[in-house]
């Protein structure tokens, strides 16, 4: 059974309990087994940072909540796990509720863009550049993840198709 | 001469092309060889993604700017790019501008967070639980970088220290 690794910012959220049992389930029912950080004791940040870290290496894949957290950014938790598990060549899939852009995304929270004439290039009003290549999320993430539109079971979906593994589960 | 992969939203800044100016000689002002994002042709996205991916495995150590980014949150290509060098056992440096944790920096960012006397956590307004370990980012990037507080001086101080070579420069 491949095992997958569960990253987003879901430890942080008030459901995490149900919701972490409601992935793991739902793991096990499309022929995977699950790898989930809240499956340890609390303790202190080290062990927390070297109990996942341990987990990510075990696992075949990645599926990773790329939706943004406190702010326009994915999780830095989840970009971080996400580069130590494509610097390991390890597959992982992100997905994100709804089909947007970084440009889309940021202009709904942040508000109307400015365009700059002069560099050809759109601007965040606090003026930093807001990257315009029709992709989700930060090209960093957008490039080598597969991304998938949708919630954990559509990530699934994708990595049984990735692992070949033949349909109905 | 150690080369340094300098990572961080920088390159959205808008005054970015003098700021790396200036970074760059810093680099070189203090014994090192700079590895730049913006040192190549603005292209699509995938060869951006590969060409800062061959600066960072390139790269002797990292040193990156961990200040937030749109929200709360490091920029997530900059967490991605701490997690691929941590996972390639490469020495990072993330620099902070001001002494803080994620516990006072959400609260002044998002409004007073609440107890939640349940569970003996602190949750923001939004209900998420707040990491509370005194750390000043997201415990995956805290526990393997070394944190400093300031500026990218700062950090390349503590790689020259890292490194054994002698002060002063």
């Amino acid at each position: 059974m491949k095992k997958i690794y569960l990253a987003g910012p879901d430890v942080f959220f008030s459901d995490i309990a149900e919701r972490a049992k409601f992935h793991k389930q739902l793991c096990l029912d499309m022929g995977f087994e699950p790898l989930h950080p809240v499956d340890q004791p609390v303790l202190q940040a080290p062990e927390i940072y070297h109990g996942n870290i341990d987990m990510l290496r075990r696992a075949d894949a990645v599926a990773a909540n790329l939706n943004s957290f406190r702010g326009t950014e994915v999780d830095s938790g989840t970009a971080f796990e996400v580069g130590y598990a494509i610097a390991l060549n390890k597959p992982v899939v992100g997905y994100i509720e709804k089909s947007t852009t970084v440009r889309a995304h940021v202009a709904a929270a942040l508000g109307p863009l400015i365009y700059d004439d002069a560099l050809e290039v759109w601007r965040d009003t606090n003026n930093n550049l807001v990257e315009d290549f029709g992709l989700p999320v930060n090209l960093m993430l957008a490039v080598p993840c597969t991304l998938v539109t949708g919630e954990l079971a559509d990530a699934l979906q994708a990595l049984r198709h990735h692992f070949g593994m033949t349909d109905p589960e």
